[in-house]
C-alpha cells in the first residue's frame, strides 16, 4: 500500500514489479545450489545484505546498511517466475497450503518483534495498534504464552481482534492505563508493542509499562514523537526496535502457520488474480476491516 | 543542589536535614544487628523499599514504588549522628579514605549506568554531558574497557574531562557525529549514555548510535523531548532506563574507589566545615567548574 499510494517512488521508481510476501514452487536452481530443489515448495526471505559493513560485521545482515530488500530495491514476488538468491530461501513443508504460506513474511516480523522482547509465559502484554501487524504480533505472543490485551481505535479492526479471541480497549472511549492496571494488580504491562505509528500510542506505551517492562517499537515514525523519557529513567523502562527479521523467525514462522497457532483464515481477506491486480489494491485501500488480500500469479509451471 | 533550588520543595519540605552522598563511621548499632558493629567505616545506601509493591516483589526493590530515599524523604547525612536501616549499610575497607568514600554514592548510579548497559571491553562509548554524574559514568565506563569519547558543550567541563585523560568533542564547534563516525570506521558507538538532559543529547543519542547500540538514559528529563524512533526501528537500537543503584553497585564503586579506578582527588573540588554548609552550596551553585563539594560533619565520636 506504501508503494501504491505513491510513498516511496523515489526509492522504487515506476516500472518496479514489486512483492515481497509471497509463496512459492521452486522452477530450476543455477549451478551450484544445493539445499533446494525443484519442486520444492518455499518462500523468499526478501533481504539481500551487502556482507561487508558493520552491521554485517557484527552479525546483524538483516539491518544491513546497504541492504537490498528484494520486492522494492529489486523487482519482486508479483509475477510468473521470480529469480532470486539462493540464500534468501526457507523450504516448505509439502502438506502447506501456500495461501497460508504467504503469511509467513509478516508473520515473521511479529515473531522478530515477540522474540527481541524476550516475552516469558504467563507475562502481561500490550499490543498498541490493531493493523495485519498488530494482530499477528498479538497472535505470536499469545502463542509464547502472554496474556494479551489489544489497544485499537478502529471499531472494525477491534471487532476482528475480539473475533480471534483478544481482550481489547478502545483507548478513545475507555482509561487504558486504567485498564490495565486493573488487569496486573497495578503493576502494570511486562511488555509493550507500539504498533500504532501515532503520538497517542507512543504516550500510551510508557503509560502501561510496567516498572522494568520491555516496549517494542515495532511501528516506522516518520516523525519524531514526544516520549516520557522520565518514565524510562524513573521505571527503568527499556525500548527496543525491532525491523524485519532473522533467518530463525522465518522458521519459527513457518512452524507457527504449519501448527495452526496463527489463525491464517481470519488473515487472508480474498484473493484475487494476477490480471485483477490494479482493483484489488483499490479494494484493499478502500475496505475498513481487510487484513491481507492475496494475489494469485499462476505460471507455466 | 535541587533542594537548594528549590524545586524540591513539595516532597522535602522546610525542616529536612538533607545529604544522601556520604562516609561515616558506626557509633552505635540497634538489637539485632548482626553485620556491623561500633568504629567501622560505612556508607549509607540511601533506598528504604516498600517490600510489597509489584516492584519489589519484581526484585526490583531499588525503584520500588512507594520508595523512601533517605536524605529526601527522610532526614539525610549532614548532621552529626545519623540512624538508619541496617540494610542500607556497606561496610569499607578500614583503609579506605573518608573523603574518597563520599564518593561512592554517586559512582555507585555510574556504576548501575555501566551495569545495565552490558558494556563489553572494547566496545566505542559516547557519554553526552560533562557535569559530575557524565564524568563519573566516562571514568567507570573506560574502567571496564570501553573507549569513550565525551561530549560536552561547556569549555570548563570540556577542560576537565581533557585533564582526566578523555577524548572530547564540543558538539557545538564540531561535528560530533562525523567525529564518532571517524572513530569507529563508520559503525557508531556501541554504547552511548545520555546524562544532558537536553534537546540537543537526546538527538546526537541516536545520530552517533552504532546498529543495535544499547543508549543509556541516565539523565531526568522533564519536558518529553521529541525522539527519533525511526532510528530505534531502522538500526534496532535499545534505550535503557537507569535510576538510583542496587546492592551490586554499591559493592562496585567501592572497589573501584579502594582501587583508585576512580581519580578522586580530582572529583572532589573543595572539603567545607558543617558551620559554612549555607556558603559552600553558594559557591558551588556560583562555580562554572566544580565538581562534588564535601562538608565535613564532625561529631563527638
Amino acid at each position: 500500500m506504501h508503494v501504491h499510494h505513491g510513498n516511496m517512488d523515489a526509492r522504487v521508481g515506476f516500472d518496479r514489479v514489486i512483492g515481497h510476501e509471497m509463496s512459492g514452487v521452486v522452477a530450476a536452481v543455477g549451478a551450484g545450489v544445493a539445499d533446494v530443489r525443484p519442486g520444492q515448495k518455499v518462500v523468499v526471505r526478501p533481504l539481500d545484505p551487502c556482507g561487508a559493513c558493520p552491521a554485517c560485521n557484527a552479525g546483524h545482515a538483516h539491518i544491513c546498511h546497504k541492504l537490498k530488500f528484494l520486492g522494492l530495491d529489486t523487482d519482486g514476488a508479483m509475477q510468473e517466475l521470480w529469480t532470486v538468491p539462493a540464500h534468501t530461501l526457507h523450504v516448505l513443508p509439502d502438506d502447506l497450503r501456500m495461501d497460508h504460506a504467504a503469511l509467513i513474511e509478516p508473520v515473521a516480523v511479529a515473531c522478530h518483534d515477540v522474540r527481541l522482547s524476550g516475552l516469558q509465559p504467563g507475562e502481561d502484554v500490550v499490543v498498541i495498534g490493531g493493523g495485519p501487524i498488530g494482530v499477528l504480533v498479538a497472535m505470536v505472543a499469545r502463542d509464547a504464552g502472554g496474556n494479551v490485551l489489544k489497544s485499537e481505535v478502529n471499531p472494525n479492526r477491534l471487532a476482528i481482534a475480539e473475533t480471534l479471541g483478544f481482550d481489547t480497549v478502545n483507548p478513545v472511549e475507555a482509561d487504558l492505563q486504567g485498564a490495565v492496571e486493573a488487569r496486573t494488580g497495578g503493576k502494570g504491562a511486562d511488555v509493550v508493542f507500539e504498533v500504532s505509528g501515532t503520538q497517542p500510542g507512543v504516550d500510551a506505551m510508557t503509560a502501561v509499562a510496567a516498572t522494568r517492562a520491555r516496549i517494542v517499537m515495532v511501528a516506522i515514525h516518520a516523525q519524531k514523537p514526544s516520549i516520557d523519557l522520565f518514565q524510562f529513567f524513573w521505571r527503568e523502562l527499556k525500548l527496543i526496535g525491532a525491523r524485519v527479521y532473522e533467518p530463525e523467525d522465518y522458521e519459527t514462522a513457518i512452524a507457527l502457520i504449519a501448527e495452526g497457532g496463527i489463525d491464517a483464515d481470519t488473515m487472508i481477506t480474498d484473493i484475487s488474480p494476477l490480471s485483477d491486480i490494479q482493483s484489488a489494491f483499490q479494494a484493499l485501500d478502500r475496505s475498513p476491516t481487510a487484513m491481507k488480500s492475496l494475489i494469485k500469479v499462476e505460471g507455466d509451471l
